[in-house]
């Protein structure tokens, strides 16, 4: 057995765009030849990126496929391992790796394990696999394994028992809180069991809702890291096989981030490549002296640069002097364009013109609706006039609960903290400051009780229970699928523990016309949590 | 063998409910009892609904359908065969039906054939059932099948080769035009191939998005139909089966609908459904003197009952007064509440508070959607304030280009013309003519030429190409999948099919945000073509 080296493109693809995503991996590939690497790995279905979903069901994928595998076949002396969408001759279409060296296919693997729950729906698109693929090269035996594979014991127990030295796993692995680390510690357990190295690729990179983080690594038999790649950044990482010491030299292992700088790096990449690869010269929000503004704006300036970003104030009568000041100080220390457009003729236009048919009804939410649509209309013709895109800064607690105004507070393309629960918001907010010199959010939004300040006085706190109990309901019900019964046991109040899932239950209209927003949490609301809008389901048991 | 009667229950449950469809199946039996029926087959997965999504997932859905065993134990003196969720002891969760008498469970199959494409996420939820189902009564022998089951040849031929007479299918087939004859047509073949008998037995009504038909149907091995009961309603259907001869009895024969008239059904019965079903009062909308409008109106009206539905004109400065009066004039003879909002100081309002922004910036589609979301926003206003639900009134052709408002005209819960393209939409008017003593739609209305009416002489055609071309080539990308270079092959404009499909491709931020509405076509815009927002497919081959 000789020493070698493996190249892992941790690599971000546009999805559908196969010219692209192939020219990158011809690209990766020769730089990997330049650092004499032998053999190069990319990450599941790198050709047309994950996930792709109904694009996988046009007609002429299988043409542009091939017209891929052309291109691709120009690329000598390294061996490359890749992700393809294989459609074969009787139709059947399956998740695939291609081992290619020097225009020749050595060997395709298909995909065994569909994952079809959560975020995924392989079923809809692929057959299951029912062969291993081995293959001898330097005198090391390779086996190869796509993602949700290793994560199957059967899978990987029959492939080890074929005597390979080192699993190669192409994956387009979503991150979630805690992902990173879990997958680590998982395959440093599942090596050791069975004796194996294992090189594990992932893809980077957000996409629609989910935000891949890469955080690619290589272990050895004995569970010891020789290489893990920084989380969020796209990087061609190599690693060198020691033929003597018959292990991977220990290389650059870089540790998981800290809970909240991961959590706010997947938002700060999420969005990035939402209004990057969407096509927008930069994005416009409502900055509201609020602490989601806040963190939004921040977030936005840290993904896109401050002369990419856009803030508006809209005041109305019942928005407190402060919250003009601490939105006009976070974006003249975050440097974006700040504008301030008074909303109160466009709100009296709208109270006029209703009079005829409101006549002496009381006031209720639809005065407060029509503040928060005079906003969002705002923010529209802005975007409308000079491209930019509109970004929504409501959090998952709001959501949740429909505390909230559609085509209103919700308007825009992407809600940066849709899956991020209010509690994170302030931890996030905290975070932020404390990796600047000076704060981006003024202490004071922090501290002052949230106020969505549609009416005299009013805090958040008169309508929903303190964000604290407010989270930990919504979390048993949401994440843990807990019952109403389940988590009135827990010792919560029953009355608020009735009204917070009634809210949930009936507000899933709002969140189905809501802006996409990158998946931080395991039951996020977009792919992955699929109720029907009409349901009849009683709370209880 | 002796005769027998089965019972049809022709069922529309409450999704989720499962409390309310228990007892309605309850109700079913001792009905069909009174008619001496012997057997009675509710539609798949009666007590829970369908499609329940991830309702399907709840801990505890095995305890609350166990309670609804334990309530139609009580049913005496009759067999039931209904649907379930059947989650073995293993976790193995399976697509279900039950045959019952006097409280005993006889059988359980489990649904072999899961369909997992288009609409169907069913893999997401279940396991595939392995064992047919065969049971004799009154010395007849029958096999129970569920939906997807009946279209796999090779798992009919297996319970065929069982011996069976009759085979009873339990189904939740939703609507798409045509569908309903395509079944009996396809069923009437497979009976005669096989030499079975066939009771075919589908869920009615609206859920979310899709809407079933019913047209439940008893075919004899001869493929002569014994029964066919109407679409779109609710129903009990008995068929007698005759020792003597061998066949079922010939029963009523209700034939299918034509087109226009099974198209407007379903869509009347989705609104009906959704707007009954989600609580509202009634429904408003804006009426603006087009057709789409008008024909939401109609069937508004025709789902709901005149009193329920209200009717807003905005007019602006480039409304036409023929567009006043024949929005009035259709108010009128529908009997609807209507009233005028002009919308000018309104849009004026939102003009002058983004004067400092705009400056000198050429007018172009912003202050035509100013015009749009002052709009909506009135009309949620109302909404809010007196609870009626908006209905959207958009078509297919218009949101597959994106010529429609985001928070203007797409606001509202419910898209009745989501799912229906322009040409079509002309059809329906006339078809609801057609079948008025005086028209409901002005005749104006449906022969003068469309225009969104948001900047002066506008019509829709300076935007878009005639709706016979655009919808030809909406046809051939969307339902057809054909490609760019297809569609120029058919001899269209080059130019135009490729503006077109941009035009599709770059909206699905727009569709992504829009309401739901009732799917008519084998392609709508809802969970039937999963297409990323970002997204680098070239159009081409």
């Amino acid at each position: 057995m000789k020493s070698f080296k493996i190249a892992l493109a941790q690599f971000s693809p546009h999805v559908g765009n196969i010219d692209a995503n192939t020219q990158k991996i011809i690209e990766q590939a020769n730089l990997a030849k330049k650092d004499n690497a032998d053999l190069i790995i990319f990450p599941e279905l790198s050709i047309l990126g994950y996930p792709a979903e109904d694009l996988i069901l046009r007609p002429s994928l299988t043409k542009r496929t091939q017209q891929a595998f052309d291109q691709l076949a120009q690329v000598k002396d390294i061996v490359m391992i890749f992700g393809f969408v294989n459609v074969a001759e009787d139709g059947q279409r399956f998740n695939s790796a291609a081992v290619m060296k020097d225009g020749q296919v050595l060997g395709v693997y298909n995909k065994q394990t569909l994952p079809n729950y959560s975020v995924f729906d392989e079923k809809r698109y692929f057959n299951k696999g029912h062969q291993h693929l081995v293959f001898e090269y330097l005198g090391h035996k390779f086996g190869v394994l796509i993602c949700e594979d290793v994560w199957s014991l059967n899978t990987v127990q029959q492939l080890a028992q074929l005597n390979i030295d080192t699993a190669l796993v192409l994956n387009s692995s979503p991150y979630e809180v805690g992902k990173p680390q879990h997958r680590i510690d998982t395959m440093a357990a599942l090596v050791k069991e069975l004796n194996i190295n294992l090189v594990y690729c992932n893809q980077v990179g957000g996409q629609d809702d989910l935000v891949f983080d890469g955080t690619s690594f290589v272990l050895n038999k004995t569970g010891e890291l020789a290489l893990q790649a920084p989380s969020f950044q796209e990087g061609l990482h190599l690693v060198e096989f020691d033929a003597e010491q018959q292990a991977f030299s220990k290389g650059t292992v870089t540790p998981v981030l800290d809970t909240m700088a991961e959590i706010y790096q997947s938002l700060v990449v999420g969005t990035r490549d939402y209004v990057q690869r969407s096509g927008f010269p930069g994005v416009i929000l409502g900055l509201s002296g609020g602490i989601d503004s806040a963190l939004t704006l921040a977030i936005a300036v840290d993904a896109l640069g401050a002369d990419k970003v856009q803030a508006v104030m809209m005041p109305y009568t019942y928005t407190a002097q402060i919250s003009v000041e601490d939105a006009a100080e976070q974006a003249k220390t975050l440097g974006v364009t700040f504008g301030i457009a008074e909303i109160n003729p466009i709100v009296n236009g709208f109270l006029q013109t209703l009079y005829p048919f409101f006549g002496d009804a009381p006031v209720d939410a639809t005065e407060e609706n029509l503040q928060a649509r005079s906003r969002g209309t705002l923010l529209m013709a802005l975007s409308n006039k000079f491209g930019n895109l509109v970004l929504s800064t409501g959090n998952k607690s709001e959501l949740s609960v429909g505390y909230c105004t559609l085509y209103g507070d919700m308007v825009g393309g992407f809600a940066v903290l849709k899956d991020v629960y209010k509690t994170i918001v302030f931890e996030l907010a905290k975070y932020r400051n404390s990796i600047a010199e000076t704060p981006v959010i003024p202490e004071r939004v922090i501290t002052r009780p949230p106020s969505a300040e549609l009416r005299p006085d009013q805090v958040d706190q008169d309508s929903l229970p303190p964000y604290e109990v407010l989270d930990a309901i919504l979390y048993s019900y949401i994440e843990e699928d807990q019952s109403q019964d389940d988590i009135i046991a827990k010792g919560f109040d029953e009355e608020v523990v009735k009204r917070v899932i009634r809210l949930v239950d009936i507000n899933e209209y709002k969140r189905r016309q809501g802006a996409i927003g990158p998946r931080i949490s395991s039951r996020s609301f977009s792919r992955e949590r699929r109720y029907p809008i009409v349901n009849g389901w009683k709370p209880g048991v």
